[in-house]
């Protein structure tokens, strides 16, 4: 019997899968990312995890195929990255050579960046399951974004492919983005440029709408859509008109089979997508006019089943 | 010796190289393409013109490494082509077996859409060489695009990856483009599109200015850049604005190494390069602002050089 490990490193907790090596996840649990000391504690608190996990299970070292990870930041094709604010790293450095020397160089690592990693267990486990070119779109806090040509990851040259977030939407916005920008896809479409664009139809009139009478959040916002609520609506609409025109922009450069939408706006459920679609269709190349959309099915395990893909996949 | 031919198929002529299994280019000629019919002569008179030569230089067949073959429509990854306006061709059907059945199955054909064949020539033998991740924008009547992810060309589900002059600007024009669709970035920034946003500027005052004294074709236009000439100047400005940020969106999906730009519009020079990066850095995220800008160096040739390539790079 042979194993793999999925690693899923976020800013605050670490998601570990143990899978077997035709993927099947056999465990998963959660430590959490010490980030003091610019996180010199993450890499070696990952190996200890993984090491006590196989001793658990008596689980013998060859027969561990290796540990996948994928990590919030941009990773290039030689496991190079160049830094990852949300974990305190701020150097450049080869982070699977630095993950192999915890294990003492017993264990083969490979890295990537969370969002194609979490495209490609999509790809292999979930929505994405028998397309060979795929999208993914991450709506969160932020947006992320994996592109995946012919079952392989597209990395780009520093590990920036996929920045689907910080595309320019023609549109500039009054606060900047994260990134310095103004005008990204994620001051639109993300958890947060959803209350952005809603907190700006609330202040623009008294209109009665669900939304003064609850939190004001994306989740809640798409309870309203459901319900009807005309200002929620309208906020939709906005999103929808942002990320269908930066989708089609994206498909018309990669002809894709599949766009799979992700991350915590999705679970709002099948309510967002004819708002992207509708302008997606209106806007993109005829030839992609086809573009099957869904939604992503793996939720928060994504991540820990990409990072196990790296590997087996 | 090994021996390969590169043929670029256009509305009005063919053009077809012979080369060494090496890529040098021994000759090059050209044939008209007979459109009547449905253009049903196209390929047997390739084949013909290929055996002409091959036998007036003595290579015999087993010699030939096979024919690779750029065409103006969509070419998925099995030879699959879906339509060639130019080339009167409406029907859906494989092109490399109908090609090879012209030769009576003793030639290897490989086929692919002219503009991705074309970024294949400059990532082969041109302005790409030595990058794996290339981007190519090819700005003639219309725009053409090749996106080329780890030295192999993205051909996209249908065929119809690389069509960044139909990606959507945000900007609606009056006048539809030849897709269909309003704001196109064909509409801003092939040689057409220059023409367009010339006229509306002469159109729109009395200022004096050199292309009211010169032929209104981009061509000129440039030349009068070069001259200082505001009108002008302003025009390419415009140019540089929808051809930057639409290639920061590309830039922001694929992170490239190098976006060539190639076409009619690339042959004024380097004149029309800081317009486009301009608008580019202003825009991209910032991984990718150290994306290398430069103009294609085959020229016509992109394309014989790109279809032989299908076979030996």
């Amino acid at each position: 019997m042979s194993y793999v490990y999925g690693v899923d490193v976020g800013g605050t907790s670490v998601k570990i899968g143990l899978f077997t090596g035709e993927g099947e996840l056999i465990e998963k649990w959660s430590i959490p990312t010490r980030t003091e000391n610019n996180g010199e504690s993450i890499l070696p608190d990952i190996a200890a995890s993984i090491e006590g996990k196989s001793k658990e299970k008596g689980i013998s070292d060859e027969d561990i195929l290796g540990v996948g990870m994928g990590l919030p930041g941009p990773v290039d094709d030689k496991g190079i990255i160049r830094k990852a604010v949300n974990l305190h790293w701020n150097e450049t450095f080869n982070v699977e050579e630095k993950l192999a020397s915890c294990f003492k160089g017993k264990m083969k690592v490979k890295a990537g960046n969370d969002a194609n990693v979490a495209a490609l267990g999509e790809a292999w486990m979930g929505a994405g399951k028998g397309y060979k070119n795929i999208v993914m779109v991450t709506l969160g806090t932020g947006i992320g974004g994996g592109v995946i040509i012919n079952g392989k990851v597209v990395t780009g040259t520093m590990g920036a492919a996929g920045e689907i977030g910080h595309i320019y939407t023609g549109t500039d916005t009054a606060e900047p983005c994260n990134c310095g920008h103004r005008g990204c896809l994620e001051q639109f479409a993300s958890a947060t440029g959803i209350v952005r664009l809603l907190k700006e139809e609330l202040e623009a009139s008294d209109e009665e709408s669900e939304m003064r009478h609850r939190p004001v959040n994306a989740k809640e916002m798409w309870e309203a859509v459901k319900n009807g609520d005309k200002l929620s609506i309208r906020v939709a609409e906005k999103f929808g008109k942002y990320l269908g025109d930066g989708l089609s922009v994206v498909a018309g450069v990669l002809n894709p089979d599949i766009i799979i939408i992700g991350g915590g706006v999705s679970m709002s459920g099948d309510v967002i997508m004819p708002y992207i679609t509708k302008n997606f269709k209106e806007h993109v190349f005829h030839a992609s006019a086809d573009t099957v959309f869904t939604r992503a099915t793996l939720g928060n395990d994504g991540g820990i089943y990409g990072a196990a893909a790296l590997l087996i996949a």
